[in-house]
């Protein structure tokens, strides 16, 4: 097994982070555009992503498997990209110096630490540039306008 | 043991990207300007930053261990923060789409899956974009002038 782990500070108070990773309209504010589904405990989150034709380019389903308000939210992957297919992806909030709240964003449970993988660690750390800018200014990078960072996206 | 590995794409031939992680002058326009040392094979490099007020904030040494032009380099860590003591920082350069170089980024063999190592996965990966910036357009972001990204740098 290999994981994904990056640890970022955003200038604000844990329940404004919280909601940023917790509810359909603030991940739409920092990952993709196009999210849609359930938010709710046992719901299904929809992550669309869109080629610049307007074709599907990739899709993953989590399910929300805990929400513990300020403090975590973990979503199990039940579709998407065969890599990603029972993957956790989660958010641990803590309070840091600075009047920072610290995320440690994880990715965990890869069956292998592919090129694939490789590439999500590193736009994963660009998401998370565009989720502090979108709590600290109000305005994200969501996809498709999302910072591309190699040849695959 | 855990690792931390990042994909990018560099607009530039494979010659260039190697140029700026196989010298002292290349890697101190994108990691920390203060890289010093010897980069031929079996030599150690100094990896320093400082903080604001000139005092020395953190200090790498890699001893260079593998060097194959265009292609790979590879340090091992002799000393700095005991969590890095050991690993292995190694650059994969391929030939990618659109005219890219592709960079595959490893600092391998971590201990521990650690709170440090994701600030750590974070801020190489602020590095690699710094390093596509010098690469593409001749100024990158070193420490001191680096993106800090939580309340540790």
């Amino acid at each position: 097994m290999a994981d994904i782990i990056h640890r970022i500070g955003i200038k604000a108070p844990a329940s404004r982070v919280y909601k940023a990773v917790s509810t359909v309209a603030g991940v739409a504010g920092w990952w993709t555009k196009e999210t849609l589904g359930e938010s709710t405990k046992g719901g299904t989150l929809i992550f669309r992503f869109r080629a610049d034709d307007g074709s599907i380019m990739g899709e993953m389903h989590g399910r929300v498997a805990e929400l513990k308000p300020g403090k975590r939210v973990r979503w199990r992957v039940t579709d998407g990209p065969p890599e990603w297919i029972g993957t956790d992806i989660t958010f641990d909030l803590s309070k840091g110096g600075g009047g920072k709240t610290i995320v440690i964003f994880g990715h965990r449970g890869w069956k292998k630490p592919a090129e694939f993988m490789a590439h999500c660690s590193m736009k994963w750390a660009t998401f998370l540039l565009s989720l502090r800018q979108l709590v600290e200014t109000g305005k994200g990078r969501p996809a498709p306008r999302d910072l591309k960072i190699d040849d695959w996206n």
